[in-house]
């Protein structure tokens, strides 16, 4: 059996010993391994790393080549370290290591400017020390399951081995271990108080994450789209107008989800990768002053961007409009302030930057978001918020229907990790882990799609290079290394990939997804300097150590 | 720290170590044990119990204080035990064992009785000595895991131990460790050829539980609930009139849903625990020629009823309707036959018979109601049928939405484990485990509720004594002993409990569950002697050995 079917096979959770009666086949094994082909050997390049420094990166020239929706931002380039169109870059060492409290102000100077720049309540004052001991990782964890080390394991060159894939795509993410196990484990009977007290922590957990104070907080057994439909269905009645500014895949999935149930929907078109301009969403609105509510997506996960919710939310509100945001993939990796920003409607999903496994997703709903769903006219029965708040106010909070108990096991260990270290190192760790990926693929002399690059910390959108489909590196890489990117969508089809980097992600899954890159564009004979992008990478966890 | 808070935490999959910090607190321990109560001595009593004889049990007149709708049945007084309404049988051996040749000779008399009765097409003509063989527990099992067998436990005495809950309601059910150790294990990415196997399993394995050979088959992570809308949205408009014979919760769910999409709703009103009769049914749908589909539910878990699905399958397409079926809490359970009973829609769940976790529900969709969906007018989006017959066609199948991956994995070893066995062995196994759970039940003299019991191989609903409430009864068992039941609904609550016995549910989980229940009822002052509920399960076990 050849190695490939047999990781399939690992990967299907398919038994190991020989197959019992009956049993299918596995789908034929499309794996474009080269057969017979070279070997590159790897050998790690010197890349220009000077010590540990405290370097800060922000750059966007590396965007010249911006067809496509692309433009450029001219603001943001700061900071110590200039990445010019090349690729290369220059790092001004302030010294070989700064003590803890000079890093420490250099933290508190950062979170200053971002503070001015975003007016974003993160990083909250009284974030310690343990945020920068474990921003990195998730060491953490390891008074979780008691991990003091793990073995290393022996080096086996690039002779592949039976493992599930590594995923580095925009979710759903890698799972932790401890996740893993709550799922699997006997499951909680979704009626009493074991499965009551899951949906007490759950709740209040993201109600932490969502900044919600007063919000209701609703689980629902469903996709992320699932709970975009039930704020669709829920807060509007056929022929209600809503607003929809966009600029990618998953603005437009909010424009069809909304135009499916017979809402008006008056779109705002910019080129896909586009940071909306609030301005611009501000005059759109004035000219159509029955607009009800205006969606919005966070992360625009087919781009990368992260859309400035704060800001479109407050012209929103301004023009009388309820703000819905999809925060399906951003929540827990970009800062968020459900309360502050005034937002009406905000839908989670467990698969994204909370690190559980797909199937659950979640809804934060105002007073006002709360008063139209009662009046709301749009037929609605499995996703009724009325049904789901009637059950989640009993002595033991229910589901109406049977929940997804063990993906709300899994949801409950997951933000149990996450809390350990807490929200304002996750959030610092994806700002880091972003920052490596973007500057290891400039290192590779590639190109990043999409505006607002210094924000964007969930995913990277990379243009493929001359020549070279971004799918073809997508299939090469998944097959010859197991590593799964994310191809481009729509118009970006082929054109770019992209490189998910939230969850359950450290800084050494960052450098060998670069590794993985730069050993698959060599093998699609475009030149590549080995050991570049990882070089780039470990210079942006360095200086930050 | 008290055991029941112990065992509450474990059951949340919380870390056994320390707390770590934040650490929100579990919900209020609302146990009922009575501390410092007494604890009774448990004897086992000498049941009625005459060696291996094949008895066949058919009884009725348990049933007579059938009040509440409840009606009796007048057929199905047959077979070589007799149970009177005082719940003490009588049992005629008929040897000490019988060969084998005798046994399966006993087992073909009965398929054909079956087949006579019923006219579906099990236990098809080629099952083997395997059906015999495995359908007590599930030893095909032990071929997957290496168990040969298990250490047996020291006797703790009635001193509570930490363990999950004994599950023995209508669903979720038990869930096997090989289907946990799959939804614990590193997930398949959605999207390519592992994914893609794991659905194309799955499918293959659904549409032989369905026999259903050219329906389209589309898996949906919801609920059985979010299916079931699925169906109203995709096959009607509003406006449409449907026809729905009422008899319990589950048929009442239909209703309300059509209702709230608009649809018009022509009920007929049974009494709860009513089997259907399809000549009343056809009267019904004579009178309304307009009614363009029929809302049924195979296995009315809130009763325990089976209902008729074949003839009013054949009732209904007489009249130019086509044919919904719920076979959520049914399919795999009982005989089930999509093609040869003209079905058009039927929907079924990862969490009942099959044994997997909540989350995925499947359905299959008749040629009639493919077209009928191209036009329906039904407002939809994350349900529509069309966005997941096009992702399962590509190559490697998808899913529209990111999908309850995890559950998918589990639900693919549960069908794996299933089919070691095959399906005739599944439905001999519940249809024992209901014999015993009846005959158990009469023995304690409690009465049983709904028509039909000899169909009724899903749930058990029995009536509680006179003076206790059949809460109090689900209460307590489950404080005391760990063991879930399920409480009376609507008109029914307080005065049934119900009994769970499909899916992953063995002989001695039913010994186990009815010793609990005879403990219970004594500690709740009804007169019990004490071990007579093992001993009448018993007695069906070995006679069917």
């Amino acid at each position: 059996m050849r190695a490939a079917a047999r990781a399939e096979e690992h990967r299907n959770g398919a038994p190991a010993g020989p197959d019992a009666d009956g049993r299918l086949p596995l789908g034929d094994d499309r794996s474009h391994r080269k057969q017979g082909g070279q070997r590159p050997h790897l050998s790690i390049g010197r890349g220009p790393v000077e010590g540990g420094a405290a370097v800060e990166v922000h750059a966007n020239v590396g965007d010249r080549d911006a067809g496509g929706g692309d433009r450029r931002r001219q603001d943001g380039v700061a900071g110590r370290v200039r990445v010019d169109g090349t690729g290369r870059h220059h790092a001004h060492a302030e010294g070989e290591r700064q003590h803890d409290a000079q890093r420490q102000q250099a933290l508190s100077d950062q979170a200053s400017e971002q503070e001015s720049e975003h007016r974003h309540p993160w990083p909250s004052p009284d974030y310690t020390e343990v945020v920068r001991r474990t921003v990195a990782g998730w060491p953490a964890r390891n008074r979780l399951l008691g991990w003091a080390s793990r073995a290393a394991r022996p080096d086996r060159g690039v002779i592949p081995v039976d493992r599930p894939e590594i995923i580095l795509a925009p979710g759903p993410t890698p799972i932790p271990p401890e996740v893993l196990l709550a799922q699997g484990s006997p499951l909680v009977y979704h009626r009493g108080p074991g499965f009551g007290g899951l949906m007490r922590d759950v709740t209040a957990r993201l109600r932490t994450l969502y900044r919600a104070e007063r919000a209701r907080i609703l689980l629902l057994t469903a996709s992320g789209t699932g709970g975009l439909e039930s704020a669709i269905q829920n807060c509007f009645s056929p022929g209600d107008e809503v607003f929809v500014p966009l600029a990618g895949f998953f603005a437009e999935r909010w424009a069809r989800l909304a135009d499916a149930f017979r809402l008006t929907v008056h779109p705002l078109e910019e080129e896909w990768g586009t940071r909306l301009d609030p301005d611009r969403v501000a005059d759109a609105l004035a000219r159509d002053p029955g607009i009800k509510g205006v969606l919005l997506t966070h992360s625009e996960t087919s781009t990368g961007v992260i859309q400035p919710v704060r800001e479109l939310a407050r012209v929103s509100r301004e023009a009388g409009a309820m703000v819905l945001v999809d925060v399906v993939s951003s929540l827990g990796a970009v800062p968020f302030a459900f309360d502050e920003w005034g937002i009406d409607v905000a839908i989670g999903g467990s698969q994204k930057a909370l690190s559980a496994s797909p199937g659950i997703s979640f809804v934060a709903i105002s007073d006002r978001a709360w008063g139209a769903a009662q009046g709301a006219e749009n037929p609605r029965f499995y996703f009724d918020w009325r049904e789901y708040q009637r059950f989640a106010e009993l002595p033991d909070p229910e589901n109406p229907w049977t929940p997804a108990i063990s993906v709300m096991q899994g949801l409950h260990a997951a933000l149990e990790l996450y809390f350990q270290d807490g929200v304002d190192a996750a959030l610092l760790r994806h700002q880091r882990l972003s920052r490596a990926v973007k500057e290891g693929v400039r290192a590779l002399g590639l190109d990043l799609f999409g505006e607002g690059l210094d924000d964007n910390w969930t995913v990277t959108a990379i243009r493929a290079p001359e020549g070279i489909s971004a799918d073809t590196i997508c299939d090469r890489i998944r097959s010859d290394l197991g590593v799964v990117l994310a191809p481009g969508q729509g118009p970006l089809k082929g054109k770019v990939f992209r490189i998910g980097h939230f969850g359950y992600v450290s800084e050494l899954d960052i450098i060998r997804g670069l590794a993985a890159l730069e050993m698959t564009l060599e093998r699609l004979d475009h030149p590549v300097k080995r050991g570049a992008a990882v070089a780039a990478a470990e210079q942006v966890f360095q200086e930050a150590h």
